[in-house]
C-alpha cells in the first residue's frame, strides 16, 4: 500500500527523496521515540515533543490532560505531527552541498480523543510499548484514577509523507572531478547505555529482561 | 540571564521541570542538529524537519528558497520551533509513571529572512558550523548562485521556554515502599560512527582533522 498524498502531504522539494511506501512510513515511526505534535492557538503554531505509539495506520498520541497541545488537538482541530531520525552529517566538497542523511515522516490530520475505557487503555499499551516495551506486563496497571488523568488521540496515518536521505554527499561534478576535497559521511547513531536501577530499590535487584533486551 | 516567558512560553506542566536559565537553551540548541519548524498554512499547522545554526541570542533556520516551511516563515508570519533530545526512557514502578528523560526548547517569534548578502554570509557560516563544525573554512564556499538558492531565515530568542527531565522514575510512594517491581533509566546516547568517505574520491585522503576531531 502507498501513501495517499493530498496536496499538502505531496513533497515539492527533493522529490527523490520523497518515500512512498507506507511501510517506510511505520518504519520511520517504530524507529523513533518522540515526536513534535503541531497545533495552532491563536493564530499561532505551537509545537511540542509529544510521546506515541502506533497500531497499524493509527498513532496515538499522549500527555497529560493538562498539556496545552493536548487539549487543543482534542478539539477536533487540524494537527501536523513531525517525526525525525537524523542518521549522519553529509560531510560535501562544497558547503552548498553539505547535508544530512535522516529519516523523516510528517503527517496532517484532525486528532480524535479517545476517551472509551476499553480503547483508552488499548492506546496506552500501544503507547507504553513503542516507548518501553514489556512494560505494559511488567509495571503495576493504571488506575482509573491514573487513566483518567491520561489525555490519548488518535491520529489517522492516511495523510502521510516521508523523506528519507541516505548515502554519499551529492556534489557538483566539477567539484568532484577536481577531487580537492574530501567528502563523506559521518554517521550519528543512537545506542543504548547501561541500566541504571533507581537508587531508591530495595535490596539486590536484577534487571528485567526487557530492559535487558534492549540494550 | 533568564529566559523572558510570555504567557504562550510559561510552561503550565511539569514546572518543576522547566529551566529558565538562557544558558540552558543555549546548551540544548546548540547539542542537537535538526529542529522542528512549524508555521501556519491555509489555517492548519505544518511542521518540518529544519537545519539550524545559532549565534547568541539569534537562531538562524536554513533550506532551500523552494522549501513551503520556509517561504511561509519568511512572510512575517509568526513561527514555532522545538528542538528535542531524548536522554533515556523511565522505567518507573507503575506504567503511569513511565517517562522520558529528555532536553527540550520551544522558541516563539516571528522569523526574518536574511537577505544581506555579508549578514547571509555570516548566517551560513553559523548554520554550516553548527551542523559540521571546520566545514566552512574547509569546503569549496557558496557561489553567488548558490548563495541565491539558500533561504536563511533568523528568528529571535527572546520568548523560549526550555524543560528538562533526568534521573530516576518519580513512582508514588506506595509503589516504592511495596519494593515490587525494578525501576530505573535506560539511558540513551548519539554517539559519531566511523566516517565514510565518498566512494567518489580519487586515489588516499586521510579523513580531515574536522571531521575526525567529532568522534
Amino acid at each position: 500500500m502507498t501513501l495517499s498524498p493530498t496536496d499538502r502531504s505531496t513533497i515539492k522539494r527533493g522529490r527523490n527523496r520523497a518515500v512512498t511506501e507506507r511501510e517506510a512510513l511505520h518504519a520511520v515511526l517504530d524507529a523513533a521515540l518522540v515526536c513534535h505534535l503541531a497545533v495552532v492557538v491563536d493564530g499561532a503554531p505551537l509545537v511540542l515533543p509529544t510521546g506515541y505509539g502506533r497500531d497499524g495506520d493509527t498513532l496515538y498520541l499522549h500527555g497529560s490532560t493538562g498539556a496545552r497541545s493536548l487539549r487543543e488537538a482534542a478539539t477536533g482541530v487540524p494537527v501536523c505531527v513531525g517525526v525525525t531520525l537524523v542518521d549522519g552529517v553529509v560531510y560535501a566538497r562544497s558547503v552548498f552541498d553539505h547535508s544530512m542523511n535522516y529519516r523523516a515522516a510528517v503527517i496532517h490530520g484532525t486528532a480524535v480523543p479517545v476517551t472509551d475505557p476499553d480503547a483508552k487503555r488499548h492506546a496506552l499499551r500501544v503507547l507504553t510499548e513503542h516507548i518501553a516495551p514489556g512494560s505494559w506486563d511488567y509495571a503495576r496497571p493504571p488506575t482509573p484514577k491514573e487513566l483518567a488523568a491520561t489525555a490519548v488521540l488518535s491520529l489517522d496515518l492516511a495523510e502521510a509523507s516521508v523523506k528519507i536521505r541516505s548515502g554519499p554527499p551529492g556534489d557538483e561534478p566539477e567539484d568532484v572531478e577536481a577531487n580537492a576535497k574530501w567528502a563523506g559521511v559521518l554517521p550519528l547513531r543512537t545506542v543504548w547505555g547501561e541500566p541504571e536501577p533507581d537508587p531508591a530499590l530495595v535490596g539486590d535487584w536484577d534487571v528485567p529482561p526487557h530492559v535487558t533486551a534492549r540494550t
